[in-house]
């Protein structure tokens, strides 16, 4: 059935917006239209979700297990132990609790990466979100895990076709410094070949880049540039630690960046250089990072998180408009995951939230997206549309209670076993 | 009538929580009352409620007005225009949608500095918050502005008996740069006389402290310690460009300092020298500021600016924990300012909020603070008791949709006539 949304705020008009399967068929006031699913749209605002473009879903069963430690003590005595014991069954969990709070807080599509690919693809393709989703691949320098990896990679693939078409996957090397040169260049091949996204963290510590100019007498992304492993298709996730030939790199090989500005912050990584960045006009978009490090998924803070720290760092308020960090979490998103939406249009995809204009985060109007980066909260968020179906509408989603009390505990379990 | 809360999660167990007029009774498990009005707190935390030590309430007017523009661009071409023809009554209605939001963000007290006195007393005596309330001073060095302002200051000190004990008069000296060394002397000298508070802005840029070592050949906090100015009832908002004498000053003298994080980033005012100020175990709270430069009064958004601020501006993301953070947020602020509270715990004010455990961002429970702190946004508040009063229970707020649409009217109005 065709899904109306009457009466609905949209480019600064109340017109009513038609879904025709997954599309916006038409933007219009007052559309007649039979038999069909009807959203009342008063005193709502339609806008583009967001695309957060790096996660660790599952990790929301890590939610407030580690914090305010020293990033050694806080992998080997919290995370690594914790994640020991993890099964393909608590990541399908954790993973549907973080789809849960990605529909609460706008969020339709989300890049990511963890172990148990199907555990991962299972929840995003229930939920009914988008989703790239990686098996990560680490080797640790030794060839036969690497060609074990390189074989499990390649078997996924295969298996993955079997998901809805929101759910793709990606190849997800994990950083310079767990993968060996020999698997950078094989995923490079693999990605290319196959025409899958590659997802890599990179230059997140300034630790990361010392032990690169130790090992291969270059920073990261020279390294990686010399390897051939650069390219539209690859989003890198932090990139923190950039030095200006490192930035011209990223231009010519038109890399997508993933800044993810809160977990920078609460692990103390270092000072994302956006005005450089955003001067060379290289491919930015946003990103969480999982809860683990942040510690929720929720893009609204994030921008804000995002546009207030670019000020401070380059002690200027105007850089990193509402409008452009705006941009980022949703247009730039969609673009670069070459998703057919990224505008409210008629013939794109019918990816749209609506927020509730009576929150008092959202009044007055004097600018509606100066509201959304810089005032709104999650409680704001009134309905998520995700390839023309509706996840939530008026803050409730199908399913909730039941994956609250799985996830939390599948959580508990797992701490338990510490 | 005595109101009851019913099975909530209080100091890590299931308990009963009874409020008698304004004050905590009792808290244990399954108490016994008759002819009460039960709460029921199945599945909710109580924690204490924030306390917010730096607002300009009624700048709710100016949400979204004025963002990503030089301090004097914002200042000069937008805020100031603004508030050229704003009324007591714009006042009265602008501090009404900051008290609804701050009920609904779980905040029980403001420390507010703006135009209009009653204006913004009567609004926080209706809507049944706590407020120290200021009518700015600012004479710009005039001496019969100062003359006029400090009678206006004595008028209204003697009429502010009127409003509820909730509410209370405070002195207000703007700022060093906007008050004359005489009005901040006799700022000092009448809130030791009438013991009440005294609000102030204070080394929030650097252009302030460069401007008054050309002035007065010394640092602000120097100056203000020479002219007899600083004290236990002083509440210094911002100080950011501080020197280590001017924190040893600012620790001998027990100055309560208001910090800031989000306006200060918002503004790139300057980075807050958290670590030294932690050392010395300087009296800190937590402030949101004004709409016109957060743009919201949300303590949760604060907590997590906060800590994640101070992490890595000191590249030590042990730095603030969840649990310092809350406790800045919550008990600080009850205590400096002299309430009865701070603690949730039988014979205090019963002031507390109630949070929805069952919200994704506050699953699982491995720590329920850091979840707070960290992960929860305003859609976990579920009810704001504050001096026994229920203000909001479920999420709902009496009156809402009056003020929201008074608000926006007002600010609307306020807007067109710039």
């Amino acid at each position: 059935m065709n899904t109306l949304i009457q009466n609905v705020l949209v480019h600064n008009e109340v017109q009513d917006i038609l879904i025709e399967k997954n599309i916006i068929k038409k933007i219009a006031k007052h559309i007649l239209e039979d038999n069909c699913n009807i959203v009342n749209g008063t005193d709502k605002l339609a806008i583009l979700p967001f695309y957060n473009t790096h996660t660790h879903a599952a990790m929301t069963l890590m939610r407030g297990y580690s914090d305010d430690l020293h990033v050694h003590q806080w992998l080997e005595k919290k995370i690594w132990p914790f994640e020991e014991n993890i099964s393909e069954e608590d990541v399908y969990i954790g993973s549907k609790l973080a789809c849960l709070e990605m529909i609460k807080t706008g969020t339709v599509y989300y890049n990511d990466m963890y172990w148990f690919f199907h555990g991962m693809a299972r929840a995003a393709d229930e939920m009914g979100l988008r989703a790239s989703i990686c098996a990560v691949l680490i080797d640790m320098f030794d060839s036969e895990t690497a060609k074990q990896q390189r074989e499990v990679n390649e078997t996924i693939f295969r298996e993955a076709k079997k998901y809805s078409d929101r759910v793709q996957f990606a190849i997800g090397p994990h950083a310079i410094y767990t993968v060996s040169e020999e698997s950078l260049r094989w995923c490079s091949d693999f990605a290319n070949e196959n025409n899958v996204m590659i997802n890599i963290h990179l230059s997140e510590t300034h630790h990361e880049v010392e032990e690169c100019m130790k090992k291969h007498g270059k920073r990261p992304i020279e390294y990686l540039k010399d390897i051939g492993f650069l390219g539209p298709n690859v989003i890198a996730a932090h990139c923190i630690w950039l030095d200006d030939n490192e930035i011209d790199i990223l231009k010519d090989y038109e890399v997508i960046l993933s800044h993810n500005p809160t977990s920078n912050m609460k692990l103390s990584s270092g000072v994302f250089p956006y005005e450089k960045l955003h001067k060379k006009n290289i491919k930015m978009t946003l990103g969480t990072d999982g809860c683990a490090s942040n510690n929720n998924l929720d893009m609204l803070e994030e921008m804000k998180f995002a546009s207030c720290k670019a000020k401070l760092d380059s002690m200027n308020p105007t850089l990193m408009s509402a409008e452009e960090i705006f941009n980022m979490a949703t247009r730039n998103g969609a673009e670069y995951m070459k998703i057919n939406g990224g505008v409210l249009e008629e013939g794109k995809v019918a990816d749209i939230v609506l927020i509730d204009l009576n929150n008092t985060m959202m009044v007055p109007r004097h600018n509606i997206i100066s509201n959304l980066v810089y005032s709104a909260t999650s409680s704001c968020i009134d309905t998520t549309i995700c390839n023309g179906k509706i996840l939530m509408e008026n803050g409730n989603v199908d399913g909730e209670e039941e994956i609250i009390a799985l996830a939390s505990e599948a959580a508990i379990k797992l701490a338990e076993k510490v």
